[in-house]
Formats: structure tokens, sequence, C-alpha cells
């Protein structure tokens, strides 16, 4: 099934680690949970029992010999198992999906960040998602001095962002920003060096100005 | 690095479960090995830390609702991490790598078996080999009945080949037979409804008369 073929909406937040995608997210989540929505919130990779054994071999450190191919294509097995059983059922049900990352991190860490082949990452992130394409995304865009100081609050982030080294993390910022620069129709890019309320309410604003229908007659339209 | 740039030679073996087809790789392996040519015999998926732990996932039994693209993606996990850690270093040293199966069981198993579209299953196949294209595939072709025959005499086997469907079966034996119609320069069709010392010299014999100076000088040249 395609997007095309859904009823319901997918909406991802993207950044960088630190950027506060996943505060936003929360956030987001908690807005239109008040406001009635029927919605799934997930989290990529993730999510579900063969994602979560497959997440747990990607966050395992013993495991330093793994490839970076070997790397992008467990992502993307993670990614169709939550797209399969739980991402594509929901919209067809008329529900929202809120995705907390989603193809658009493969694009930037592995593709940007690792840098292999892009054409490469796009068949598979095509292969992943299952050829669904987000109804849109907020990427929440930082400084990597900001993402610094704030990981600096937590150790082992801070550690584990030095040792990718900061080139790896511009490397990634700066594949965000040409990726929403080549789909601004569905990326938006949001400044994310503010106050946490005044982000939010950025993102619900221009969630509302495009989606308000789908909030009073939820899975009846589509965009 | 692809094929072209490596110096030994690789060898795969493929077939349904019960064809023979790991049998005849071990004799082959045997027999190289007492023309004392330098080579790494691999299991596909399988053979080092992390290919073995997504391995244990795709045989997990209680994860029933696995999505066939997620399968699919495992697979060519397993593969990547085998093929960047295993199978290039090797080739580049000109040892011989044999493996029992490859990226044709994907296609076989997954596209026809499971009749994913194919051209996803060649694109995520390139990706998951590393663009590495095996030298020569011995593929041991046995019909289903006699898989049947020699299936029953181990219970489990022959159970999951029930469970899964004769039909299923029967797409992947086809499958693998087209794919090697389309690959005559590469893909020999052994028939395996005979003696094993018979295949056994059938495949020797082959694989001789193409590969002759490889054994002479094992490393130094190439097809």
């Amino acid at each position: 099934m395609t997007a095309q073929e859904a009823k319901g909406l997918l909406v991802t937040f993207e950044g960088v680690d630190g950027s506060g995608k996943s505060t936003q997210a929360a956030l987001f989540v908690e807005r239109l949970a008040q406001a009635g929505v029927p919605l799934l919130a997930l989290r990529d990779p993730g999510a579900n029992a063969i994602s979560e054994r497959i997440r747990a071999i990607l966050l395992d450190r013993s495991l330093a010999e793994m490839s970076p191919w070997s790397e992008l294509l467990l992502y993307e097995a993670a990614r169709a198992q939550m797209t399969g059983q739980q991402i594509i059922p929901a919209l067809a049900e008329g529900r929202m999906v809120v995705c907390d990352r989603y193809y658009d991190s493969t694009t930037a860490y592995q593709g940007y960040g690792r840098q292999l082949e892009l054409d490469l990452v796009h068949q598979a992130n095509r292969i992943g998602s299952c050829g669904l394409v987000p109804d849109v995304t907020f990427l929440i865009d930082v400084e990597l001095e900001v993402v610094r100081r704030r990981l600096s609050a937590r150790d082992s982030d801070a550690d584990r962002m030095e040792a990718a080294g900061l080139d790896f993390h511009d490397r990634v910022r700066r594949g965000y920003l040409e990726l929403a620069a080549a789909a601004p129709e569905r990326v938006y890019v949001i400044p994310g060096n503010r106050p946490i309320e005044s982000i939010q309410r950025h993102i619900w604003q221009l969630f509302i100005n495009r989606f308000q229908r789908h909030l009073n007659r939820p899975g009846e339209e589509n965009a």
C-alpha cells in the first residue's frame, strides 16, 4: 500500500541528536491528543518486537565492526517492519501517525554522514518505507555549537558525539538542510535555537494552516 | 570495492533446502583444500558475530509477524556485513571464497517465493552484496517430490516445508531456473537427483575447465 491509498496522515520529526526533535514530537502528540485526534506515536527504529530486536543490534557498542552498509540495511529492516505492521494499518484506519525519525534520518546519517552513495540510500529508503512518503516533516535545525552545549549535560551522548567526530555531525546537519531544500513542499525547516514553547507554537501553526480539515473530520479527508 | 577489483574468486552454491547444495559446497571446499588453494568457506546468512545476531532474528519462530520486506532487508544486512568484513578482504588477498547461498537465494525465496517486486529485490541484492557478483554459481536442481522424500527423513524440515506450502517451494525452484537462464555464463544448473559423488565430479569438472589457472597460481591471475 502507498501513501496515496492511505486515509490518515504521516507526520515525521527530524533533526540531529540534541536538536530537540523528540521533545517537539512529544508536545505535538500531546496537542493532537487534546484535540481528540485518533493517533499513533512511534519511534524509528523501534516500536515493535522485531524492530526492537534490530535496534538492540544497532546500539550494541560491542559490535564496533559493523559495516556502514549493514547498518543502513538494519535501519531499513526495522523501518519496513514498523511500516508494514503499524504505520500502514493505522493510516488505513484514518489515524494520524507521528514518527520520531523516519527515512530522512537515514539519508542524513548514512548518506551524508557516512557518505554512502545517495542513489543507493534512496533506493534502500524506498524499500524500507514500502514506498510511503510522509505528508509533512518538521526538521528541527540547530547549530552544532548549540547541540554540543546541550549534550554536555548528558555525558554519554556528548562522548558519543565527540567519538563520531564533529565533521560527521556537520555533514549530517548539512544533509538535512539539503534534503529539505530538495523537498520544500514536504519538509519544513524549524529553527531550533529558541524556547521550547515558541518552537512548538511555530510547528502547530504550520500544521494547522495546512491540515486543519484533518482535525475537524479525522480520517475522512486527505490532503 | 567491486568484484572487478578483487583478485580471488567467489564461488556460490544455490538450491532449495534439501537439494544437497550444502553437502556439495562442503565437498568442493574439501577438494580445493586438498589442492592447496587458500580459501574461505562461508554460510549466508551467518559467519560473523553481527550476521549471526541477524540470523537469530530471522530464524526465531516466535516472530511470526515479520513482514516480507523486513525479512528481505535482514538477509541483505547480514550479507552486507559478511561481504564487507570477510569476502572482500579475502578476495583482495587472492583467496578463493566459497559461499553456501548468496544473493540468488534472496531472488529465489523473497522475489519468486514471496513474490516481492523483482526490481526491488535486485536493488536490495546489489546493496547487500556491495556490488559484488559471484564468478561462478552452482545451482543444484532437484524436483520437489525428491526434496520431499529427502526431507521426510528430517522431521522438522519437512514440517517447515509443508507449512510454507508446496506452491511456495515450486515458485522458488522455478525462480532459480529463471535466474540461471538469465545468466548462463555465471550460473551452472547441476541436476541433483544423482549420487553425491557423481554430482561432485560434475561440479569439479566444470570448475576446472574454466578456472584451472586459478588452482595453479592462486591469487595471481583473474578470469
